[in-house]
C-alpha cells in the first residue's frame, strides 16, 4: 500500500469507539464519536492558507483532507456524557516513498498547528509522531480490514518520555445505503 | 530486535488495562488484569508433554514461557465486577529469523491448544494469527517503552471474516522496590 491509497482509502464516514487509558491512575475514558474524513483539491484557499502559514516543507504534495468528529465521552470519574466536536485540515507531504509529513491545522495533544512525521510500513500500518510543545503524541493507523480502521496512540512527557495516557479507536465505516 | 529479545523483554509482572469493542453492539468492557510471564527451561516435564501432544513442527526452540493472569472485568451491560483467571504455556519455534509459530496449551479466542503464527516486523511489533474451529483471532504485540507492552488485537469469524470485536491492551511493568 502506498500513502496516496492509504488516504485515499480513509475518505468517507466512520463511527468511532475509543478507549483511552490513563495509566497512572489506572482508569478508562470511553469515547463514541463520528468522524467524516473529506478529500480535498489543492486549489482550496484553506489549504494554501495553512501551507503559508507553517515553515516550508520539500517533497510532493499528497491530497489534503478534511477530518471533522463529534464525540460523546463517558468519563469514568464523572456521572454525565460530555460532548466535543472539532475538525482539522490535513495537508500530506512525501518525502520519500514510505516517509514524509502531514501539516495539520490543530494537534491532537495539544491544540496548535502542527507537523508530524509519518512512516508507512511494509505490513501497511502509518506511523505518526508530533513533537508539540510539552509532549509527544505516536499513532499507529491501519486497515484491520476495508471498512475497519484502527488506531493506537500514546501522548507523552517530551522531556522525560514518561507515557501519560495510550488509548484505541475502533474506526467503522458507515456505508450508504447504495453501498450496502 | 529479535524474537528471542522479545520474549526475554516480556518476563515479569504486568498490570494490565484491557478495553474491548463489540463492535455489532458498540458496546465497551474494560478489564483491569495481572499478568505474570515466567521463562521455562525446555527440560520442563509440561513443555515436553505439550510439544508431544500437538503435530510436530520444523524449526528451532526457543525459550518457552508461562503466562498465569487474574482479571477483573467491568462489563457495561452488568452492574457487578467478574473475576476470571487462568494459565497458559506458550512454546515458540522460530521457522526463519522473523517467522514462526508458537504452540499454546489454551487459545485467546477459543479455550483449546493451538498454534500461531508469527511475524516480527522491522519496527518490532510481533503479530500473531490463530486459526481457531469458528473464528480467527489476529493480535499485535510492540514495546511503547521498556516498561510498557501494548496489544492490540481481533477476533473475526472464520467462514465469513466478519470482524466481532476488537481489543487493546496497556500492560505496565511491576517493579520490584529495587529496581524503582
Amino acid at each position: 500500500m502506498k500513502i496516496e491509497d492509504f488516504i485515499l482509502k480513509s475518505e468517507g464516514s466512520w463511527k468511532s469507539m475509543r478507549s483511552s487509558h490513563i495509566l497512572t491512575f489506572q482508569k478508562f475514558e470511553e469515547i463514541h464519536s463520528l468522524i467524516d474524513i473529506k478529500l480535498l483539491s489543492h486549489q482550496e484557499q484553506a489549504v494554501q492558507n495553512l501551507i503559508e502559514s507553517m515553515p516550508p516543507q520539500s517533497g510532493n504534495l499528497l491530497t489534503p483532507f478534511h477530518m471533522k468528529w463529534e464525540a460523546e465521552s463517558d468519563w469514568e470519574q464523572s456521572s454525565h456524557k460530555e460532548s466535543s466536536s472539532g475538525s482539522c485540515l490535513l495537508i500530506p507531504i512525501s518525502k520519500s516513498p514510505n516517509e514524509g509529513v502531514f501539516i495539520k491545522s490543530n494537534g491532537y495533544a495539544e491544540c496548535i498547528p502542527s507537523i508530524s512525521q509519518y512512516q508507512l510500513s511494509k505490513d501497511g500500518t502509518i506511523e505518526l509522531t508530533t513533537r508539540y510543545e510539552k509532549t509527544i503524541a505516536q499513532e499507529k493507523i491501519w486497515f484491520a480490514s476495508k471498512n475497519l480502521r484502527c488506531r493506537a496512540s500514546l501522548i507523552k512527557i517530551a522531556e522525560s518520555s514518561g507515557i501519560l495516557q495510550t488509548s484505541y479507536a475502533s474506526e467503522i465505516r458507515q456505508l450508504n445505503k447504495s453501498e450496502e
